[in-house]
């Protein structure tokens, strides 16, 4: 059977969602009136590899993106499936989060799971994706604030430090469906980096005795260990599950979080070392883009501020709302039980000092399987000069190797940046 | 609308059951002809506080044990309510485990959601409860080894040492619905004990003071936090979820595990520190059940050396089931990653060594809420003596206490006996 009929669900192109469009009221309500619909501007700009994305502008009134998953890996073709009930989890985890984190995750319009599209806001120029500017060497002044935010709401508000057992439990069983996601990520993160794995490249001849050594060494092998375990078991929250800078779209102003798709219940602190480690993958991929005209040490220090400031604001964020919430529904620390200032500060403390331990460990984590695994960064590479690439990579390597070792060691993130410089 | 004539369910009684089991095959047939099916035997056993158990003898062949959850709790009435539906659960459960480690699980013959009645071997005298067996003073050489293997086949088979990702996540998503008994947990075990609660009683007023300083304990209280986290989060394999002494059933040649009702997926310390713990109440009560004729000495050493063996012995099973299926289909330990016989036992040293101070955390709380809490042990209620019993139970209550701030000091089980005695 072919997958286009399955089920009720069809690939669009371009003519049949323009059909598609003028019988759902949800899209169309959007984006004016018939005559507007009968002249809409549609592109299509899926860059990833999963997923079909159409921008449709209408000529006078709105504008929206259409974003259909496909059951296969779409730059490869049908023999390597992918479900397409992806799409119901991203969905779902987009409405949750943007309830959580309004200003910074698109607002969804429609959802249609036979057909795994999603409907909801276009984000407009001169937004970009995150790790372009990076590449770039373009400022945000707002990210961190505003990562730190999004982060602090839609990880605190999904918890046992908000939720109820019923109602986590009960969202935890929900995304266990979002397995196939899950078994993704431990293969490309956790696995493969570890191991021969057909699909592991790296920039050759350079890092050769790199990859190899990252294959050979235990201490490191047994620390993934108990980050792997902690990914399949500790149902923290619910995460985001692929919060690299791919995944963040921004101007000067603005911070949008998108795609994810990969969210399940899982640890928090696999989406702050995401965001972390990506930003760690930018700063060491600078002195790759640097030239005469401008040796990214400026730039450099801005990255290294921001990863302080994300730390910190979402640490400030995060427990301001523990503050807030310290008598609500939350099961984890009841108020009877938490009531003593002294205790409240020593119990916080000592989830957070976890929660940054797990976070430093995750972000190495993705550090190494940008640089030895399946999938690498633009950030690394968009340096053409193979032996200047390497040799970011494999200061960024190293540093990630000690982090996921020494990670229990660090106390702040201004001694991690320390290690770093 | 009443609760038994809910959704088909009826509150069985010794008529309406005979008739139940001779519409039921799977039951009728284990208890001879139809002359036998007029002649039954049926006493109603059940002892605990939450549903009705009968033990039916066929005059000429067979019997079986029938087990009904109602939606209350029983010694209390409807007006406290408890899901049925967790028979479903022990049904479940039951099967699961009887299908790990067939010799120390009874088989399930018969399941009924509507009326959440199970069917299941009826395990025949001399077996008695353990927990009277050990107030008792009697010895049971086979108990280390059989729990041991109970624990290590039920935890490992259903963890990812064995699992695939899928299978696991899909076992954690279906006993996510038990949510209700991992709430009565939760609350019994990790929370009114350490706070004020209507339901919390203990020998008063010999620890009046020891009660109280339990609810002061800022230490213990950031540990039992820790430990609250574990219980609700980590989903580490398919627990039993009340493995005191209660729910084993002991001949000197036979060891029976039985209901599983508050089983899922949880961590496997849990099972392990139920055990361990409970063990040590029935240590620290011997004192309590001293005579001139028998002051108890040998029997504390026969539970000491039990406790060792039990986690030794478990400690064995479990890394050996983990050497067998080394090259298997769980998802933890790739071996194309772990294949190297040193860091093999880096990785068993790591994992064993958290799982064990995991157990002693447990085990700690589990002794606490049975001497401060709502439901106390029979080891340390039938001390007639209030006085002589409040000294047993504060010596548990003090090692419980260090052991819980302590447990990641002691490194194999021998320091922990010393510390008790």
């Amino acid at each position: 059977m072919s997958t286009t009929t399955l089920e009720g669900f069809q690939v669009l192109d371009e003519k049949s969602l323009r059909e598609y469009l003028k019988k759902t009221p949800s899209l169309s309500s959007k984006l004016g009136n018939d005559d507007d619909l009968d002249n809409l501007m549609i592109k299509e700009v899926g860059d990833g590899n999963l997923n079909f994305v159409y921008i449709i502008i209408s000529p006078s009134a709105g504008s929206i993106v259409v974003k259909q998953a496909i059951p296969y890996v779409r730059c490869i073709g049908e023999s390597w499936p992918m479900t397409k009930e992806r799409s119901y989890f991203e969905a779902t985890a987009l409405k949750r989060q943007h309830g959580l984190s309004p200003k910074h995750v698109p607002e969804v319009y429609h959802f249609d799971r036979a057909m795994s599209v999603i409907g909801m806001r276009y984000i407009e120029p001169p937004h970009i994706i995150l790790r372009k500017g990076l590449i770039a060497g373009v400022e945000y002044p707002l990210l961190a604030e505003h990562m730190a935010e999004f982060m602090a709401n839609t990880l605190f508000y999904t918890s046992l430090l908000y939720l109820t057992t019923t109602e986590h439990k009960s969202a935890v069983a929900e995304f266990c469906a979002n397995v196939e996601m899950c078994r993704l990520t431990e293969q490309v993160v956790f696995s493969d980096p570890y191991k021969i794995s057909e699909f592991n490249h790296w920039t050759t001849p350079y890092l050769d005795t790199d990859a190899e050594a990252v294959r050979n060494d235990k201490i490191l092998k047994l620390e993934v260990a108990e980050l792997k375990s902690k990914f399949c078991e500790k149902a923290q929250a619910l995460i985001h599950g692929d919060l690299h800078t791919g995944s963040v779209m921004v101007t000067r102003e603005s911070t949008q979080v998108i795609d994810p798709e990969f969210a399940f219940y899982g640890p928090m602190g696999f989406d702050v070392g995401a965001f972390i480690g990506n930003l760690f993958l930018a700063y060491f991929s600078q002195d790759g883009h640097a030239d005469h005209g401008n040796d990214r040490k400026t730039y450099k220090a801005w990255i290294v501020d921001t990863i302080v400031d994300t730390w910190n604001l979402f640490h400030k964020k995060f427990t301001n709302l523990w503050d807030i919430h310290k008598e609500g529904p939350g099961e984890a620390y009841l108020h009877e039980i938490y009531n003593d200032v002294e205790l409240r500060e020593l119990v916080k403390q000592k989830y957070m000092s976890d929660l940054f331990h797990d976070s430093l460990g995750f972000a190495a984590a993705k550090m190494i399987r940008r640089i030895v695994g399946v999938a690498h960064v633009e950030d690394l590479e968009s340096i053409t000069d193979l032996g200047k690439r390497a040799d970011c990579e494999r200061r960024a390597l190293d540093f990630a190797k000690m982090l996921m070792k020494k990670r229990r060691t660090f106390n702040n993130i201004t001694d991690v940046i320390s290690a770093a410089q």
